[in-house]
């Protein structure tokens, strides 16, 4: 298939553009660098049916020059130092990205996949959150301009479907770690493995025992790839249920790197969410996917990747975490 | 002052202009008459200080040619109706729309009042809704080209106002009703109305037990000008809470016009608010404002009003409503 991905150079991006190629499809990477790396878009230059052209999908997209089987916008930033710093970014690509690329979809007649995330449940008062969970997000509030610019992007891709018959995918990402992750990117598994890394105190935001799942990026990537062959548009969660306090994930990735380590608190940012679970009944029986990678494996080889990159934030590559 | 009103043509466009222009101000009218009539731009169109413009505002406006002191942006369809025949452009007014006129405003150097709705309530499942409610929206449902769109505008106008230092308000509009609404628009109120002029009987969606408030359009307008007058960026509840069920509804109209007329059930449509009824505390002591018309009175001039223009669709102007 001809498959045009927007923020291929994100984490996320750049290992579905890997699987992708590795598929046999032809994949057309863009990105605007806002959060995404050069880096990752280096590591596919030479590939044959890899070509990357960089643009800003909220301004438009260009013409590709062959006729696409589908679309797939991934594009925006997506972890809360990043988005809080380009609000305006961020709800535009959620918004005008979106609907760029939804025309470019329609007038291929390709189909469509969005990429929306965990927060659209915002700070749920549900869990674990099933799809049908509508959510509990503050309109107002500084993360706003990622949750809302997602829904949008959700209720305008059911718009598309409904009244365009564009055939439309809408996956649910929960919070997502693995290899490439940018080291800058305020996560709390990037910086863990940083702190330790560096052999720094790990810090905790607030007593630690708001609760994250973590799914590691190959089971996000083989749940994308299952739900681009069904053509199904409402919206799938793709995370794991295995449910950490942070403080827990604090000391499982201390006791990887540096049992000596000490853990600090500081103050719970505004509007962090208490607790945030997928239920992935509908991934399961949709698409007879579950996760694989136990936290442990996939802990050990990210750690081992940043280990590899000698742990320096400006050789590790690129961003597009959901959560934090 | 110089102002420019998006949706100047439609219900509560009207309202506004006819008002501002009461006040002495300068009023530049935009609408392209999507939902809008073009008979309420011909009701000032001889006034020395109104001008109009045709535009979409969800693909830019022009220059307006003098320095504007405030952006008014009340364009949208706004009736389930308008909304659902057009979930596109109501999504667009909703985000590339705002956008225009935040730009604008900023461009100017002027404050932006944005119309929001009790739709970002949605289904709340607190009553009555204060401002600080996070509200209990369908992301994917059939209203929700309306309601995320009016979630986005508002998390795009705080990050205006956080990102750009914009002046900005928001006023969350309940259910009016007045003059000028479209006959056409299914709202329950200009349905009844509209239904036992023609002596028709009554219809009642689900069972009737579903309560909304409503405000007569004469308050609603005074509240907007009085929050013009405030910089307070958060949102601000405009609307009656006095609550009446559907039921209760169908009958005060029906005793006004014609005591014999049935009232008839149909299926409640998906999504539909069970209830919903302002907390206008904050409206109260930011702005010292409270409704004083009273439903008898606001029906009997809207009545009135109906049968003034021979209560036919074609002669009946302009419908900007929240809710239905």
């Amino acid at each position: 298939m001809n498959i045009l991905l927007t923020g291929s150079a994100g984490f996320i991006g750049s290992h579905l553009t890997e699987r992708l190629l590795a598929e046999g499809h032809h994949v057309i990477g863009v990105d605007n660098y806002l959060s995404g790396q050069p880096a990752n878009t280096a590591l596919f230059r030479e590939h044959p049916r890899f070509r990357f052209i960089q643009a800003d999908v909220s301004l438009g997209l260009p013409d590709p020059g062959v006729r696409l089987d589908f679309v797939l916008h991934f594009a925006s930033p997506a972890s809360p130092p990043h988005y809080q710093q380009h609000p305006v970014a961020t709800l535009m690509v959620g918004a005008q990205g979106t609907q760029h690329a939804l025309d470019l979809a329609r007038a291929h007649g390709a189909a469509f996949l969005l990429a929306s995330t965990s927060e659209v449940y915002g700070d749920p008062e549900v869990h674990p959150q099933p799809e049908t969970y509508w959510g509990h997000v503050n309109p107002n509030g500084l993360r706003s301009c990622y949750d809302e610019a997602k829904r949008y992007a959700e209720a305008l891709t059911m718009a598309y479907h409904r009244h365009y018959g564009v055939d439309t995918r809408i996956v649910r990402i929960f919070n997502t770690y693995g290899p490439r992750m940018r080291a800058d990117d305020g996560r709390v598994v990037t910086n863990f493995i940083h702190q330790a890394l560096a052999g720094q105190p790990l810090t905790v935001y607030g007593d630690g025992s708001q609760t994250r799942s973590f799914q590691y990026v190959s089971d996000l990537v083989r749940g994308i790839m299952a739900l681009m062959d069904v053509p199904d548009p409402f919206p799938v969660n793709l995370g794991n249920p295995d449910e950490y306090t942070i403080l827990q994930f604090a000391e499982r990735i201390r006791d990887l790197i540096d049992p000596r380590l000490p853990i600090i608190h500081r103050p719970l940012p505004a509007d962090d969410p208490r607790q945030r679970r997928p239920d992935i009944t509908r991934a399961r029986t949709l698409l007879g996917w579950s996760p694989q990678v136990s936290l442990q494996d996939g802990l050990a080889r990210t750690v081992e990747s940043f280990r590899a990159v000698g742990g320096q934030p400006e050789r590790l590559v690129s961003a597009r975490l959901d959560g934090h």
